[in-house]
């Protein structure tokens, strides 16, 4: 792909994701404590594609982050745990991202047809689903670090 | 976001993506052995939202997969560790998915400008970089499971 060019990549929706959060989504909620329901409706042309999917204990969920202010060429974010500090947008879970595309691990609890029933997850209701993968030993990393946690502002 | 429109989602590579894959990219290799160099190489006008990423010790990368064969509408996938078995093509991590996003998780090894060295990811030379987030504990489940692994054929 010649970047030069600034070609568009187009995605559809596969899906919707329904959560009790309509205008903020809590951040960094404790998975399991959050009330729901969390799921996670497939359009009826994928519901073969779950397949197989309940042998796993966890899911990526990838979501188009449709409400998010957008990226206004700051490169800066202010995550809610440092107070007024900022860090680097990449080193960030901003939604405010050139692509706004959201990131969520969830537990799987149950999948009733095309829906999928998971822990908690930091999104807004009606936000639209792009994609869904099972997690894997590989995705698992038992010494993710602290981040910029420990950072002096 | 109304689904029944089927509206397009538009996002551009925020980077490219450098690897020694140009036509096979090793499928689940084992990160630490893959003869590199790995590299993201973000666009000029984001090389300051990399600021504090050197903090974290892994990064989610997120990338366009623009030579897979793309979606058939088929909801199988075939796992080359399946042999010829089948399982739900969300149940995989095939790259002919309706949105062909691409998932890694990567360790993270130095920052040079605007150039990110890691550990190896199962991607082709040249592979558009669409995100790039901080691997954290929030992403570390300790129990993965072995998912279908134990599927019988």
């Amino acid at each position: 792909m010649d970047l030069s060019t600034n070609e568009i990549i187009a995605y559809r929706a596969i899906g919707t994701i329904h959560t009790p959060y309509s205008d903020m989504a809590p951040f960094q909620a404790n998975e399991d404590d959050a009330k729901g329901p969390f799921i996670l409706e497939l359009l009826p042309e994928f519901e073969t594609a779950l397949e197989d999917l309940e042998c796993f204990r966890y899911v990526i969920v990838l979501f188009h982050m449709d409400r998010a202010t957008g990226y206004n060429g700051s490169n800066v974010a202010h995550p809610p745990s440092l107070g007024g500090g900022t860090v680097g947008l990449f080193a960030s879970r901003s939604p405010n991202r050139p692509n706004p595309i959201g990131l969520d691990v969830a537990r799987l609890l149950r999948i009733e047809g095309r829906k999928i029933y998971t822990s908690g997850l930091s999104v807004l209701d009606g936000t639209p689903l792009i994609d869904l993968k099972p997690y894997t030993k590989r995705d698992s990393k038992p010494d993710p670090g602290d981040g910029w946690k420990g950072k002096v502002q």
